[in-house]
């Protein structure tokens, strides 16, 4: 052990005692994610308050240390993964500390909060948080606030990002700062907060947030449209969404996704559908039916006539845990699962789907795809044999042509992910080298000594393309 | 004149030819906005194109010399004032140049497009832009994006940072880079959209933006809430909002405020209440009405009764036309109007109007309020006559008690105005030093020089209040 490490080691356990975690067996459990890959902290510490987390950070400016923000590890792009060794912040038992505000609507939250506890706290005063990532329940706001979480409300609610009105942040030198405040509208200088916000812990580290909550919608309707061809289905997300109607959820699941959750649950679904579209609306009760019937007028002008509207809460409540149960119905049992989220204009939906059906054709891979119809964020989901070299080098390839086509097509490499580890050898395709240089810019400016989760989210010398295994 | 202008200007006139623009009448012409303050510029030229925009950057970056971006001139900061001298960009010209696409419910514009064709554009397809500044009429959108404009639809569908999902930008180097794309969900790389949006023209200069459209509301309905007093005005707001129901408009006037527009317009308004609201909800027809009762119910708990829904669309529009005379009736000749856009947590609305109320006594001032109650954005407005001194330093002191109480309450100077030349002083007791310093590394690092919109929106050496008149 160097000297370095002996002096940081020694300093850490005066300020955390038995918080501080150095069992390679934990040190293990600290090093991967939801994603995939391997890696090792130096150190794990458990914070509980703002000041721990600023003495952390200045012992690793002072010896150039990398430091993370860890939570609950859900991240699918490894975001919290410790690439380059260091200390792992493990956010997780800092958990219950929030205070909301009902008459503001605002609730102030602490990173290691549990996003599903945030939805019961507002729901228990009528109101609502929107973002709702599908690991909400395991899920802590901290890696929502760096990943800027979405979930299926994005499409008339937004994301993560949009409900963000304030942060304290602990910066690369230790200091602490506040940005926005406790109001929805704010010009004050620049927007730290939105920059932070999906920043992937690689700007600052969030220590506080001040979120905004709106009136909780009184009630809500589903309805599930069958499609025969999938250039129809995309049609139809258009159609929808000039209607005049604001659909709160617009879920597409194709013929793939649809079959493996019937193979898996058995819950009477078209099998021989090329796909299906789960549309929730929202709103006073009366209004609900007449919502959806402006919808299927809209439809029929196209043709599209196959809906099924869900007439009780169970019904509705099934047709939900239809898309509750794609992933875990396309988990194989010794594959591992690449979940993409490659974004697409409105009107593209269509041609990202035949694109993928022909590289899932060209590969002979297994791929499904579901996702949030109504923003274009499209999940397309391979499962892969990481022991076969032969899958991993076509999953590669696969993955690559998906995420070319959709930068093609003027769409984007994340949606709701994040880059990561994963997506960082694309981000110039999609930006080019000028938009990554002054991306580049604000980091060096802000982290100059790259301490704060590197490694992310830009490609280092020779990192050109995806690599899933990395030994 | 000096080598350097003399050089500057040949090969300025080398590329606009007429549309260079050096008479003082001109020059004069483009050193005011509607905030006040008068600056001279050296140039003037009407651009018409991206690579137009970056020739001037990069002469503005060899020869270092400031310059500014400048749309209609609307701006209530100082946004566009040329305060060092220099270069003005006038894009009001480049005014015709957009793209829509009703199928991805996107529309591609250049900055001097007015926000009123944006408006008029999207419900040609039955899409709205929800953002509406009042002078939406004449304001172009360039000044929006650099503004972060927001308007009374703020409360249900916020303001215009919330519609721009990707911009094209003139860096100070001259090169041009692209952020974000055409989803509504991306989070691949640094979020330089929102991080460029209400950056007032200090980071880059907006070449092109593509906003979001939404589906435009079926209908609206409105009605009028009178107020005996101003506690339970601000009460009000807060049950409102959590009633289920989103208005999409809730504007408030106060006493001084509605009598100003009953003495200009006589539209029999109740001359002895407290405070009015007005409330807007939009969506289908027939729930609207159903919405507004369910406000009532919510009302009637806490007592208040005083309601008037508004029967007819006439009835409507006469309501609105109330809140859009504000502005015209409070302008009295011979004098400035000053106004302001400190914003409160929502629940301090009834407190910042008390304050007001005895800022008001205690310097004798012509103070009316208003605003966009149900984001705690109000305007309180000075008539100041600027000949007199003595009323000039009251105004000064006044307007610094209004931004000090604002913070004190969690509030923040400015809500949509922007800071530009006029809340700069204060800059630093809403952000901490901290806070300025980092946002000032940005600044540094994006703009090294200091050549995009210099004088903005960082206090220099010795401005630490509020300076009205800069003779």
């Amino acid at each position: 052990m160097n000297m370095k490490k002996i002096e940081i080691e020694k300093k850490l356990e005066e300020i955390f005692k038995d918080r501080l975690l150095l069992d390679t067996a934990d040190l293990v459990s600290y090093g991967f994610d939801a994603s995939f890959g391997q890696y090792m902290p130096e150190f794990v510490v458990q914070v509980l308050s703002t000041e721990e987390v600023q003495q952390v950070v200045k012992l690793a400016n002072e010896y150039v240390m990398p430091v993370y923000a860890r939570g609950a590890s859900t991240s699918l792009s490894g975001g919290a993964l410790p690439v380059k060794g260091g200390i792992v912040m493990d956010f997780s038992q800092w958990d219950d500390e929030f205070e909301i505000y009902p008459d503001d609507l605002i609730i102030k939250t602490r990173p290691g909060v549990r996003t599903g506890r945030i939805h019961e706290l507002a729901e228990k005063h009528n109101l609502m948080y929107p973002p709702d990532p599908s690991s909400s329940v395991v899920c802590t706001i901290g890696g929502n606030l760096a990943e800027n979480a979405g979930g299926p409300r994005g499409i008339k609610y937004g994301v993560t990002k949009d409900y963000v009105i304030g942060l304290e942040v602990v910066m690369a030198d230790g200091a602490v700062i506040r940005t926005g405040g406790q109001t929805i509208k704010n010009v004050t200088g620049y927007d730290l907060t939105k920059l932070l916000i999906g920043s992937e812990g690689t700007l600052g580290i969030i220590t506080e947030a001040t979120l905004r909550l709106i009136p909780k919608p009184i009630d809500t309707k589903t309805a599930m449209i069958i499609f025969e061809d999938l250039y129809t289905s995309g049609k139809s997300i258009s159609k929808i969404l000039t209607s005049g109607v604001r659909p709160s959820k617009m879920e597409i699941l194709d013929h793939n996704a649809l079959n493996k959750v019937e193979d898996y649950a058995g819950l009477d679904l078209p099998r021989d559908a090329a796909a299906i579209l789960l549309i929730e609306v929202d709103g006073e009760p009366d209004n609900l039916i007449k919502e959806l019937n402006i919808i299927k007028k809209a439809l029929k002008e196209i043709n599209v006539e196959n809906i099924e509207i869900a007439e009780s809460k169970e019904a509705e409540n099934k047709l939900w845990q239809v898309r509750k149960l794609v992933s875990p119905a396309v988990v194989e049992s010794g594959y591992t699962k690449i979940s993409e989220d490659a974004t697409v204009p409105l009107s593209k939906i269509p041609e990202m789907f035949k694109k993928i059906d022909e590289i899932k054709k060209k590969y002979d891979l297994n791929i499904v795809v579901f996702g949030h119809a109504g923003d274009g964020n499209l999940h397309p989901t391979i499962n892969t044999n990481m022991r076969d070299e032969e899958e991993v080098r076509k999953t590669e390839d696969a993955v690559e042509e998906i995420f070319n086509y959709a930068i093609e097509i003027g769409g984007t490499l994340s949606g709701e992910h994040g880059i990561g580890v994963m997506k960082k050898a694309f981000i110039k395709k999609e930006m080019g080298e000028d938009g990554v240089r002054y991306q580049q810019m604000i980091k060096r400016a802000l982290d100059p000594k790259n301490i704060l989760n590197p490694g992310k989210i830009f490609p280092e010398e020779g990192e050109e393309r995806l690599v899933l295994r990395n030994e």
